[in-house]
Parts: structure tokens; sequence; C-alpha cells
């Protein structure tokens, strides 16, 4: 049956339709049941809705999500196919019960995920029982292999192409975009991509975009690391393994990190950006995503299983996570923190500064250039990290704006400035905790959101401060504070 | 913050709100994100959508989902709260990660399910943690008390309350109307209430609707019961135990069964009716819910514990659950075979009447009536229980227009009859797969779609029909035939 398409400007935040009572007679559907829209040879499944007032009979309205795919002109034809069986939804139920999947069952998931064909419950379900039922070794590799098959995949014509990755888990931790500047001036190649904020406040990617763009297609990106030697993007915009997006959506409704997605998450878009010498940090710590160090060096067991059967040269490094790195969380207060690191600011976190020191230096190393430690200090201190960070963000905006632009960096309008109430020592500074406080108060959505850390674990004089909440609206900040004062997250003895 | 409130007539399945950029710039939310609705005392959590066509500044449209809890006039006031901590959402990451749930966590879920506050994807994972974490007899007491006190409870002077439920997954299987009717007219007071299709083609309160209403609010079921003894209602209109529905609507996306939903559904139900007397019919075999005698008897044995813990007369039934029971599978057909049987047709389905008459004897035994076999027999096939039965329906009808409404009853208009292709033993009917079958016919939306056995386990000749499918879709018609080719739910060997 053909409908007329209407277009609306309606984000809905899934492929949803709407139709009238007659027509969803006619049509045989129900609310909240699927239908299948096909046109030019392009289908995919949106979800039901009745709205009487805005279309008429044998007229279809359709969100953002639907059009942004099918591409249709407002009052053009597209055919609707009642129903259509669901193979997808049978695999997730197969891997509910406890069975493993083949690497068949799990391109048809990955495959039906990228091509918006799962509702946010479906996806739930598979996210769920990845994590209750766990994953072979054999079933992440094929899970990667999916992952990979279903986006772009980058190419250069370097044999050795770094990258270096952070479980994430600790709050700040922004090393990325300094780590990134000093192998790039030393001259490696990175085309490093990032994702957005999963359990944390920021992401890398949520926070370069406080002054860059971090979305591109892959053939212009390919073009920003041939002539300068890297990049800090926005890995989904670029279509590598783009399953992963809404795949994290759905995990950020509870906030959980599942870890066969984890490492199938980040070894795809290595594959997929043709990184081959690759070091990852993996935190531990009582708040950070893996509690002991032994755990940690379990999960880098797993990494380096799944780099031997991809042939890449990878190594872990296991670092301190008992609390956060740097004294910004939230994307514009890490901005800030990484700037002055860059510009060697004496008053830059220096716990962030050598974090990201270290993590370059074990990167260079691995990449065969040797006295990497004493060479990375040489870059930072020198001022040649900081013009080549200046040189990819000035690349990815196409401007040579980059003053003016972090010269307009600020932390949002509604502050709180929460101080000691006894002297003694901060015990705990705690990430988890610290990260929900900054998505109460709107990050990452609200780049401008967050917190910044006045102290680190150790001594502390009452009514010295101690943290400081930033947000764009009141209300968020009041549920920020009552967060504050129900959960503690900085404790002190 | 207020806006206007814009009331539409849009279905959309869960609670949504639209609002323009403009608008949501000043409340600082997202798409996807939710919003607390204010109004007279009455919250509710909706989820935002952008949509700039339909309002403009300070407006805020409802949808159904949102304007059935407030019931707000069009162009009044409604409150805005930005954010809000969601509670609910942490108590089911705890399950998630495997800790068990206290009886207060219990009650926040389901109160929060109850009022609509939590999302489809939240409600999937607090499923999925409940299958794959599993919960103890303390926890699943504990969900049984939370969703009784969340919802109404009918009271009857009578002493003994009877019941009868069976835990479904037989394909047919529609023994409760003639066990009910057989009950009832043997004195027994029955305040008999369905719930809709989970995994199956149609649930009891399906059936009924076809030729009764089913939805009555809890005062005027008592006055019903008090006149006749007993009724055959839909739980869910009810507001006993009112989570529930909901929660099978998310379990329906993937046909999933969960053992702990499953007793707390069913006994809740049951303590909230004040039913006190209660036979529970559990089928095993191959294709059924519970495969095994043995699974079947672990199954019977939790039940029978709750029953002692919450002081009720239970008899577990273990019956034959190796293919369907009756001949028509989907709500019309499904009452066409039990009127056939309540009439004595010669032509009824023998599977039903004989498995009916033994229900009813069993529970008319476990309230005290002696030779309740004999009794229910004569009951049968006296015409007591049909005069009961048309007395059930015209007084749910508030009607005598039994003869005319059952007059109408007729299977869908197209249908495709499928023969053997051998002539053999028909060696197996698969419940599940007959069950999916109707599914993808449209059941049980579609009221007269669903298919017809021709022939039980047993030998058929070459040629001989074997089933009759039947769709109000030409397309999904297609997709039933498609569907039975590809999985055999009738083997010929």
């Amino acid at each position: 049956m053909k409908l007329k398409a209407k277009i609306f400007n309606w984000l809905a935040g899934r492929p949803v339709v709407v139709i009238n009572q007659k027509t969803a007679e006619k049509l045989n559907v129900h609310v909240d049941e699927r239908i299948l829209l096909s046109s030019d040879g392009k289908k995919i499944h949106a979800v039901v809705d009745i709205f009487e007032k805005i279309v008429k009979n044998n007229e279809i309205g359709l969100s953002h999500e639907v059009n942004s795919y099918l591409k249709l002109k407002n009052n053009s034809k597209v055919e609707i196919i009642a129903s259509e069986l669901n193979p997808a939804g049978k695999i997730i139920k197969k891997k509910i019960e406890g069975k493993p999947l083949s690497k068949k069952e799990l391109q048809i998931v990955i495959s039906e995920i990228v091509q918006n064909k799962l509702t946010e419950p479906e996806i739930a379900y598979f996210v769920a029982a990845e994590k209750l039922r766990g994953m072979s070794l054999q079933e992440v590799i094929n899970l990667i292999k999916a992952m990979v098959k279903s986006g772009n995949k980058l190419k250069f014509k370097q044999k050795i192409i770094a990258d270096k990755h952070s479980i994430g888990g600790i709050a700040g931790n922004r090393t990325t975009p300094i780590v990134v500047s000093i192998c790039a001036a030393a001259g490696l190649i990175l085309p490093k991509t990032s994702s957005r904020a999963i359990t944390s406040a920021a992401g890398t990617a949520d926070v370069i975009e406080t002054i860059a763009n971090v979305e591109f297609p892959a053939k212009k990106l390919q073009k920003i690391v041939n002539k300068i030697g890297a990049c800090l993007v926005w890995g989904g915009a670029l279509g590598l393994a783009p399953s992963d997006d809404k795949i994290i959506q759905v995990e950020h409704i509870l906030n959980l990190d599942i870890e066969p997605q984890l490492l199938a998450s980040i070894m795809s878009k290595k594959i997929a950006s043709s990184s081959n010498h690759i070091i990852i940090d993996i935190p531990y710590g009582k708040s950070a995503k893996v509690e002991t160090k032994k755990r940690a060096k379990k999960l880098g067991r797993k990494f380096k299983q799944l780099a031997r059967h991809f042939k890449l040269k990878l190594k872990i490094i296991y670092t301190d996570g008992k609390q956060p790195i740097g004294k910004g969380i939230g994307p514009v207060l890490e901005m800030i923190d990484v700037l002055n690191v860059l510009k060697n600011d004496p008053h830059a976190p220096q716990d962030l500064r050598k974090k990201s020191l270290y993590l370059a230096s074990e990167l260079m190393k691995l990449c065969n250039i040797k006295n990497s430690r004493k060479k990375a200090k040489e870059i930072l201190e020198s001022g040649k990290a900081y013009e080549k960070f200046k040189e990819i963000i000035n690349t990815q905006n196409n401007a040579e704006d980059f003053d003016k632009r972090i010269s307009k960096l600020k932390p949002a309008k509604f502050k709180k400035i929460i101080k000691a109430k006894k002297t003694g020592e901060i015990a705990e500074i705690d990430n988890r905790k610290i990260n929900t406080l900054c998505n109460v108060l709107g990050t990452p959505e609200t780049k401008t959101a967050g917190v910044y850390l006045h102290n680190n674990i150790g001594k502390i004089k009452k009514h010295e401060p101690l943290i400081t909440l930033y947000s764009e609206s009141e209300s968020k900040l009041k549920d920020g504070l009552k967060y504050y004062r129900q959960y503690n997250p900085i404790l002190i003895r």
C-alpha cells in the first residue's frame, strides 16, 4: 500500500511514523507495532503512532529519524509493508536463553541495529544478555568482525598507525588530546577517533567539540591526517563500526558497562581506522570501571588475545584510578585543563600532565622511537605539542581562529561552591559519584556543566573550597546539590 | 517553568511530549531525555520529542498516555520540572549486577512502572535481570506484595472464593470459560480475571472480548459477581496489580517468559481478587512453557511455597502439553470451540471438553463439593453450563443479545488451506510455532486472525487438510505462509 509522505521536523529519538486511525485500520496495524517502509530500494522499520491532528487519510508523517534515512520529499509516495518477520529478535532471545551466537547471527543483529530496525527495548535485551550471559572469545571476535564489516574503513599509506585509548571510568582523565599532540609532533600518524560519554561526564569527542568540529566524513578525515599527521574526531560521524553509538545510547539509560561490548567497541574502531600500534590505559581503583589490579590484568589479557588474533601490536598500561585526574570534569572544564597543560601553565593539574607524558612516551616507544621519555617531555615543554594541538583544531575548523575560540570557553552560568566542613584529610574522591553528579548537572549534553575539584586526595582545612558545581539550569543545580549531600562523593576524615 | 498544554489525540504507546527547539533550550532538555510534568498534585514523567510544526513557543503537546493521567484541558497550564533523579533506574542496575532487591526497592520499581515513569528499555532491563539473575523466594514474595499494594483489591462476603489458572504456553487450551461456567453453575464464587496474550495467540480476555465487554471498574465487577457468582474479565482494567500489563508488553517484544514474573503475576492477581481456593494447570511438553514433568513439578513446588506463605488452598494439576488443545487458535476461532463444547455439539473438540471437565471437577473437589466428577459432567451435559455462560456474557454486556453476538462470530476474510503432502502420521504439533504463526497472521490484536487445526497427533492421508490460516491482511497471510513453510509447525512422518 502506498501513502503520501509528510516530512515533519520532528526529533523523536527513534524511527516513528504517524498515521490516523482510518489509515491504521486499512493497514491493519496498531499503536506500537512496527511497519516496514520502502522507497527507492531503501527499507526502514518504524514504530506506529496514531495522531489524528496532523495527518489526513492515506498520509504518513515521518519523524526525522525515518526520513534522514529515506530522504523523501514532502508529498512523495512511500510503500508500506504492514509486517515482516524480525530475525534479529529471535537471535537476541536465543542469547538471553544462554546460547552462543554464530558469526552470521551477530552480523544480522549488528546490521539491523545499523539500519535502525531494532527498537530500544530490543537493544536493551541484547545488551543485558551480553552482560549477564557473557560472550566467548570467539563471539567477541565475530562481534568485532560484524561491527567492522557494517561500516567504513580508513586507509593510510604509512606502515605504523598509532593509537592511544583509555577504557574510561575515571572522571576527567582527558589525556588523549595531550598524548595525540605530543606524539604527532614527534612524527607519528594518529587518526584518533573517540566516542562520546558512556557513563562519564564527557568523552574526548564531547571535549574537543567545545572548540572544534569533530564530525567528518571518512574521506575528509583521511585528508586531514595525511596533511598534519593526526586528528581528534568523533568516531560516530565517520561510520566506523556504526552500531556502537546506538548501543551506547541504550547502555547509558542505566549507566551500564558491558565487557564484551567494551572490547568489541574499542577493537572494532581501531581495526576500522587501520591502527596497528596501540596502547590501552586500564585504570583500576575502588570507584573505577575495574576495581582491582587483578581484574585489570584479566581484562588486559583479553585485549591481548584479541590483538594477537587481529595481528596488532598492543601494550596495556595499568594506571592508578583511585581518584579523578585533572581538576575540571565536564566538556568545557576539561578542555580548560588540557589547554593549561599544553601551555605549560604552572596552575595546570600536575596529575594530568604527568599521566599524559607517561602515556605519550610509552606509545612512542611502542612505535620504535628511541629515548621516548626525554623526547616527549621536550616536545611538551618547548611548546611544540601546543602548536600541534592548535594546528589540529584549526585544520578541523578550517579556520585560523584557535585563540578566539579558546578565549570564549567559560563554565555554566549557575554555580555553587561547596566548602570543607572540617579540617582533615580528603580520603576518597569517588569517580562514579563525581560522574553521576555531573550528569545530574547536565553533562555531557550541556557542555558547560560539570564540576571543578579544588583539591586531590590529601590534607584540607575547614572552610577551604572543595568543589564547585556548574549548571545552566537552576533546577539541575538544585538536583546536583541534593545529590552531593545525599551521596558525598568527597570523603573527608 | 509553566507551559501551555496542547491536548493531542495522539497515541504514542508511551508517555511522550512535544515541544519546539526554543522551548527545549529554555528548559535545557534534549530529545529522548525525560521531564517531569506536574499539575494539581499529580506528577508524570514523559520522554521529550522536538516537533516544530505542531507547537509554538511555551507550548507543550501531550500524548494520550500523558493526558489520560493528568486529565488537563486544552490550553491549561502545566508545570515542568526539567529533571529529577531516577531511583528506580539505580535499583534495576543493582539487580542487573546480581544483588537481591529489598521489599522497599521492589515497591519503588513497581510503583514507578504503575505511574508510567519508566521507559520501555528500562523495563526491558528489569525483565532481563529478573530472568537472568533469578529471584529468591523472599524476593518473589516481596514482589507479589508490592504488586498487590500498587493496585485495587476485590472484596467478597463469602468464605470460599475459587479460581482456576493455566500458566499458558499451549496453543488454544481455552478451558477457562468452560470451567468457570461449570463451577459457577455448581454454586461456586469465581471472580475470574484473565490477562491478554503474552506469548500465545490469545489470552482468555482476548477471547471473551470477541463477544463481551471485559473491562470493568472494581466496584462494578463486585456487583456482577455478587449477582451471578462469576465473571470472565480482563484483569488489567480492574487495576489489580496494574504493573503487570506494562511488563507483559515489554516481555512480548521478544516473547519472553520470566519465571519470577510469572509466579508474581499469577499470585498477585489471585490475592488482589481475594481468591483462596485455586487450581493451577501446568502443562508440560517439548513445545510447552515447561518441557518436562520434572521441571513442571519444580515450578509447582514454588507455587505451593507461595500459597503456604499467603495462606491459600492451592492444587497443581500437571497436564499433557505435547500439542495444542482445541481446533481453533486465535480469539474468534477459540471462542467458536468454547461455544461448541458448551452446546454439547458433537463436532466440538473432545480434548478441550475432556480437559475442561477434569479441571472443573478438581476445582469443585478442592472447594469441598462431593462427587465432583459426576456433578461437573451432569452440569455440562444438561446445558446448565451453557446457560451460566450466557448469563455471564449477557450480564457483562448489560444486554440480552447473546445469540445475536455469537451468530456474528466469523474468522478473518483471507484464508489459505494447507493440505498434507503425504500419507503418514502427524508426529508433532509445535505449540510455540503455532502461536508464532498466529502472531504473524495478526493475533492477538486482530481478533479474527489465527489458524484452524484439522487434526490432532495421529494418522493423516495425503491431500487431507492439515491447517487453515486466517488473516485480515494479504501481506500478513503471505508472511504466515512463508513462516509455515520455513518452520513446519506440523511434522508428518
